[in-house]
């Protein structure tokens, strides 16, 4: 049974060649995760034109337990053995056995969001070259309950939504831009969108050139493969509320992916990382302190002002 | 004696932080090589606003030598033998001991030209934030001898250099679009350069989306610093002639600033890597049927015509 | 039809595991390489003791074009525009569409040819720990043909083999030494290959001390995982005749199962890389006023004795 | 000033070396740390033969601060807000900054050691070759007050201190294995450590075949350079009650040249790694029922009794 997550995010054709991969089945004596196989190759819808789709991956949670192991079979120990071997190693930062589950994803994203990506290093990337190719026109314009201001105490944050005259206004300059820049471009290329030529008197910009008249929302694609503990990493900067909204809906698509993926490992991470807060020395010290029943206050506690609040807010005194 | 790179490039607050940076020097136990002290902090001037500049180095010609010999003392052998060394190290792609000298470079460059130079991953990068800070008005145009069409014959490259009316049509498409999506986003930020709000009733789009209005060309700036070995891999792909020109001008001065660090890898690069070729086991087959007298025609020499052609043309026979 | 690859390298128990492994197999939508499936989980034997076994994979060369043309199907094309790509990547060195094949190798290898292996860092790993566990005793002995001398010429090398009484002596002071190493190493933890204790009296060393009593030739294991480009490159420096023996079986029987697995890739890597030369730029100057008739010999050849050497070697001219 | 830090590590010829790389110092305009030039090139004595000495270092706290600005100058602010931005860094995981600054150390370490820390793998190392040179005779042999037996409830872990009898066959066989492993290590090979012949009717085994006879304990020595962030990672792992004693050494005397070269640093990370804890989701969960004066026992936690134990030691309350 194949899960339907998508809506119009791929045309006919690329439908076809996903429909196609599905239809075709192998017999394998891998490790086959059945909830994976069930959104293999289907993208998820992210933002306006932007997908993430499983492509392949290795391994599964008993994968885990069996390089932890160094086993020569796949374990033969109970479910509880392993979950709780799982659980200890992603408790106690033994991080390597994690390194033996890989997955590929093939993400259609804007360049804005790729320059954040990229920067997560161990991964393996092929991004479509706009040096070789035409970039298609598809750019990101935010909805409007996105549409937010900057933040006043923040300064990698957002506000306010923006309304009325400032939102539309906003909201015109980005879609006409954006259409402006691409116009140029083709104009640039002396190609248009059906590949034929505009002007039998001009050469065309070199791609490699034209390309730089395109504004950061434009889509770009990738395939994007990493391990499970990089992926974990990355999911723990990106999946997080600080992360910027455009990055984060990936992050998310991905989490659930990895849920269907290594459910005991994804709980293991929820737990002891994405749900999990750092104790400073000086913030146990405070905890402490309030066990013994002591009144602390900020200006006794060892700690600024911004680390009491954020102190207050983990342990819900607020 | 300080070596003048740069016209323009900084303005007059950086030129005097640079001075002052230059002008404070301290006595030191480390490996030291004069003439890149003579341009550290330099910006070489690249392109219309860009520049590289050497930040700090560890190591010298002799600290290859030094690891290779995993000795006590900086090396007390003569010259000669340490080149030779150096020499067999690099023939021999025992590449460790190069990476035992690191150097930081602060780089200022197009975004398109930071998307290529990303993706060498083994670097450490931290980038100007465009999330958390405002992006100066500075964008890249290329000069009229750089504004090639399309090559017919090479996807990733640049034919002849447009001329009349069609350069001069790029020429302003890429200058007004250019000027246009700034001011918009100054609009959209509602802030103008000096900082001043510019729609007291505006909050003023949050940083984080406003720059997704800016086009490739526009500048952006990152401290780049990598180990020897990585960065002469970089620059065998990025000074190479099928390199795009806008990110070899940046290997070039890097290039340059190699031969003032380490004379001797950086002779031993280029006669066995830049300068060097690879010959395919059917190319090696050629070359020796060649050399026993025989005729040896494209179509019975095993290689593809696009082969043969580059192998003619490395033997200089055409 | 299951390969049959292994003679007495891992014992009844550990056979059921791997046949258990290949009896149950499942339904998958992933690329699939029934050239690998023949021979998953079975470890190839090797030396006295050790053996490279594939856990798992991912990928196929259809992968490799997938990522390169950052393609939404499979890839639709003719296989021989398929090959033509491959072979045109491996060609101009274009890497990274090779990193989107993962491969999983379990490998049981002397310690000392541990140390060399693990020095490749672009891999996961996961190694039986000594000082969680005790080791068994299983060490490496040099077969009679294997027992070579220090080569005069090259100090990495070996040259003949020995004989007689020297060799005699040898293997009589490797096996001797070994055994003895094992006794005390089981004696100082105070527990026999069975489990149980020696004297009750005493506590047993801590096992992460006792294990440093071992020789360098007892066996470890390890799962050990990397994507194809850094696989061929380990097999580039560790198939190589310079290579020391005991890496080099390992590499070669890894060999065999890239073959089985990416066959397209695998030739072309024979072809641009195992079986090529590079030229340096004096090297090619020699070729070009070869091919044009000149007498060149080494004194006026810009080459040291050695390249001269080596070059000519590879020119088949010796 | 020099600090004394060595007995007798090095020999005297080395202690020559030492010192004419004491005596010769440059100029530079680079960033200079005078705690650690104080240091530069001296061995912390580690062990009974081992040491780690600082060979080179690059950057300084005021780097990590530049390379977070991306700034033109070394910094102009005040030095409480350089402190304010390296402790913010620190505790928010904004890693890239710290990787700005680079240091190389010289180790000489027990093998079982080095097996250890060559897994940490974002780092450079050019190990001395037995395959290529001769092997000292220097083996570790523990001191009395760590020959610890196994312990009973870790099994990575030590116990009690071994004594009487069975301390004393322990250091019997670990010395007199040790002993006897290296004599036929040279009669293999056919030298003596002065470089003479033993038998001139042999040719002498291969050293790359001879080194497999020696055992876990001899020392090897290596270069190893590494960033700051990776160098803090290791730190973390290897400073740690949990890791092994004969590396813990190292990663101590390495933690005391961090405070020496980043002093800023070195505290952030003392207080928001080495001695914060993590609170995982039902670890926090059980605070807050506390600290609202709830009365929590490990059977309503929600906690294993193991975590249970860990995070009652942790708030101090046992």
């Amino acid at each position: 049974m194949r899960v339907k997550l998508i809506g119009m995010v791929v045309d006919s054709e690329k439908r076809r060649e996903i429909d196609s991969l599905r239809q075709s089945s192998s017999t394998t004596l891998r490790a086959t995760v059945p909830e994976v196989e069930e959104i293999l190759y289907e993208p998820y819808p992210l933002l306006d034109h932007g997908f993430v789709r499983v492509i392949d991956y290795m391994g599964d949670d008993s994968a885990i337990v069996q390089a932890a192991r160094v086993s020569y079979g796949r374990g033969t120990r109970m479910v509880t053995e392993d979950r709780g071997l799982i659980r200890y190693l992603m408790r106690h930062r033994h991080t390597t056995p994690f390194e033996m589950c890989e997955i590929k994803y093939h993400v259609k994203l804007p360049i804005f969001v790729a320059r954040q990506w990229i920067r997560h290093r161990t991964a393996n990337v092929n991004e479509y070259s706009a040096r070789y190719s035409i970039l298609d026109k598809e750019f990101y314009i935010p909805s409007a309950d996105q549409l937010a201001a900057q933040s006043s105490n923040n300064r990698q944050g957002r506000g306010d939504i923006l309304t009325g005259s400032e939102a539309k206004r906003v909201m015109e300059i980005l879609l006409a831009d954006s259409e402006q820049v691409y116009d140029h471009y083709e104009e640039m290329l002396n190609e248009n969108d059906q590949g034929g030529v505009i002007n039998s008197n001009h050469n065309g910009l070199a791609r490699e050139l034209a390309r730089m008249n395109l504004t950061l929302n434009y889509y770009t694609q990738w395939y994007w493969k990493t391990d499970l503990h990089n992926l974990l990493n990355f999911l723990s900067l990106r999946a997080d509320p600080h992360a910027q909204y455009e990055i984060r809906v990936y992050a998310d698509a991905m989490m659930d992916s990895v849920k269907r993926w290594v459910p005991i490992a994804a709980e293991a991470f929820s737990d002891y990382c994405l749900e999990s807060i750092n104790l400073s020395a000086a913030g146990l010290s405070v905890v402490k302190r309030l066990l013994a029943g002591e009144e602390v206050k900020q200006d006794n506690s060892g700690l600024s002002a911004r680390e009491w609040r954020e102190l207050m807010e983990s342990l819900g005194k607020t």
